[in-house]
Order: structure tokens, then C-alpha cells, then sequence
């Protein structure tokens, strides 16, 4: 007297995504087959389908379906200038400030040891390759300024210390239009430390 | 210079899932394809095998892979009542309290105008069939006690007000265990207006 089999393995299945626990997925289950059977449709498809298509770029890392991504065979881009940013996301949202026209490298995560990811499951190999192949003169390490974000950036600017590269952080400080009011202390303080003197 | 479109697509597809927004389904895509593969080939197979075995009990409307679903089937179940409730979680939770042996109808959904769910969308009339096939004494509406769940009850009691059949509804109260102290007010109203006499 248990659900049907082919439900319960959907229900379980719906577990794999981010965020959903068994409520959630029981309530994805009964919703697709009730109500948008249509939408299960289109997802078991788009799923097939990113499986089937969807790979890494061969320079950047970032997901593509062709073997080298459209931003790396830009001629537009500047080559000297390599930005690595933790995700894809965060790459879109430096293309938002259109203030960055250089290359980018996408890690796909970062040093995560409570999440078992290490050095090693960051797969950093291929971004060495990627250094040892270029002409990279700078790179800049966009990474967040969480706790995973600033370790992952530490362990960049250890390995790339030896290299004749410029390497640089972005920089933390008060958001634009910030308030002093509402910003946290951690903030103001590094925005304090990092104070840039006052040239005309 | 946009995401590649297998990924926008799954993107889109995965905002289906009730309680997905943008980001959410973002999120999940990146997850999906960067950390979890084999979870969406997993998700994908689940999917489509239910899209193809689930169908409606054509007896109690509940899930199942067979055209009449084993708990209708069975010969220990009391074929003289029927219990109305909305999802097949709610069944579940009936079938847990080891009080009940009758049988179920699922209405799969409530009456919820604000959701667009009328009369029509709910189809009672399979229910409706069903009462007539049967030699059902006793109805027994387990709706929820939310608003739609008592819009659904009150226009199923109008329903079936007609027809020779005992029709009640689970009763509302101080859940066991409950303390005055920490219940809310309309529940407690609702106890002191449902009290029972206290027969020996």
C-alpha cells in the first residue's frame, strides 16, 4: 500500500537537487504528475539534453557546448588579462559592469573543506595549463569574500606567487551608494585599512 | 556571449518545480551539471518513466501503475466508506492513524478560486461516478481545515446532501497532547462550540 514505485524513485530522484528536502521533492512529485505533466516533460528533456550537450570549455572551464566557449574565440577580448571568478554567474555579473574586456577562468566552485572540496577536487590543473599556455600578463582573482572565497584566493596567490604575473584581488570596501550606517563593521574596517590616499 | 542555450533551457525547464525561482533554478543547474551528473541522468530516467507508468486509480483517483490501484483491489478494506481527501500525502497520514480500513477517493487538489482551481478543474465527477458504482453507506470528508480545504468540504456536504448516504466530516479541535495555553483562539471557539457530552 506504499506510493507506486515509479513515483517514490521520482520523489528520490528530486532529492539530488540543491535545497530540496523529502517534503519539498514529495510536493515536486505530486505537482509535475498532477498538475504539469507538459513541464515534466520539457524537464526530463532539457535534462537529457544539457547531459548530452554540455561541456567544458577547454580554456576558460565555463560550460559551453562547443569545445572552445564564444568569449575565448572573441578577437575582441583582451588576452592579457585573465579573471578567475568562482561561477558562471559570477562571471555574468562582472560582463554586467562592462568594465572587464580580458579573459576569464571559471573554477566551478572553490575550496570548500567542510564540502570536501579541496584543491583537488577544484581540478586547478587546468587552470595552470591555461596560465602555462598564455600570454596572460595579469590576473585578477574575483573570487567572493566569503570565508570559502578568501581561502580559495589565498591558495591562488601562493601558486602564482613564483610567476612573472601581475596578480590582483578585486577590492572590498563600502558598496557604492552605501551607507556607513548600514554597512557592517567588517567592512568599514577593511574599507579603513584599505584607504587610498587622496590624489587630484 | 549569453549562457550556451541547453543550459538556459534547463534553466527555464527546472522553473516548474513549485517554490523555483530564477535563481533557484540557477543554482540548480549549476549543481545538476558541475557537481551532480549522474543525479540528473537519475532525475531524467525518474521522470520519464513516471510520465509513462503513473496514471489515476480509476476508483479512488490516486496514483498508481495499474488501472485500479492495489488498496482498491484488496478484499480487507471496508468497501462501505469512503474517505474523500486532497493529496495522497493526506491518505497517508489517514492510513497511519491504523483507525480507518475503508476506502479513499483522492481528489488530487482543493477547490482554490485564487489558485484557478474550480469545480470543473477538481473533476468530481469521476467521485461522483464513483458513489453511484458503489454500495458506499458512509462519507467521510478529510479535507484540510484550511480555507480552500473547508470550501471543498462545504460544497462537497452540498453535494451529496441529496443522496442516501451518511456524510460527516473529521472533527476539529485541541489536538491530543494539546495544551489550551498554545492553542489559537479559533480552535479553541471551535472545540468549546463542537463539545461533546461527557457520557460514561
Amino acid at each position: 500500500m506504499t506510493p507506486p514505485s515509479s513515483l517514490e524513485s521520482l520523489i528520490a530522484a528530486l532529492r539530488c537537487l540543491p535545497g530540496v528536502g523529502p517534503k519539498s521533492a514529495q510536493r515536486m512529485a505530486f505537482h509535475l504528475m498532477q498538475r504539469d505533466r507538459p513541464g515534466a516533460e520539457r524537464l526530463a528533456a532539457s535534462l537529457r539534453r544539457a547531459l548530452e550537450t554540455l561541456k567544458h570549455c577547454e580554456r576558460c572551464n565555463t560550460f559551453t557546448e562547443d569545445d572552445i566557449c564564444e568569449r575565448c574565440r572573441s578577437p575582441k577580448r583582451d588576452a592579457g588579462q585573465l579573471c578567475i571568478v568562482e561561477t558562471m554567474i559570477d562571471m555574468a555579473m562582472m560582463e554586467q559592469t562592462l568594465a572587464y574586456s580580458g579573459m576569464y577562468y571559471v573554477l566551478m566552485g572553490r575550496i570548500s573543506p567542510l564540502d570536501g572540496i579541496g584543491v583537488r577536487e577544484l581540478g586547478l590543473e587546468k587552470l595552470l595549463e591555461r596560465l602555462n599556455d598564455e600570454a596572460v600578463r595579469e590576473v585578477i582573482i574575483a573570487t567572493n569574500f566569503t570565508n570559502e572565497g578568501e581561502i580559495t584566493a589565498h591558495y591562488l596567490m601562493e601558486m602564482l606567487k613564483t610567476r612573472p604575473l601581475r596578480v590582483s584581488r578585486i577590492a572590498r570596501g563600502v558598496p557604492v551608494g552605501g551607507e556607513l550606517e548600514y554597512v557592517d563593521a567588517g567592512t568599514l574596517a577593511q574599507a579603513l585599512r584599505e584607504r587610498k590616499p587622496a590624489v587630484e
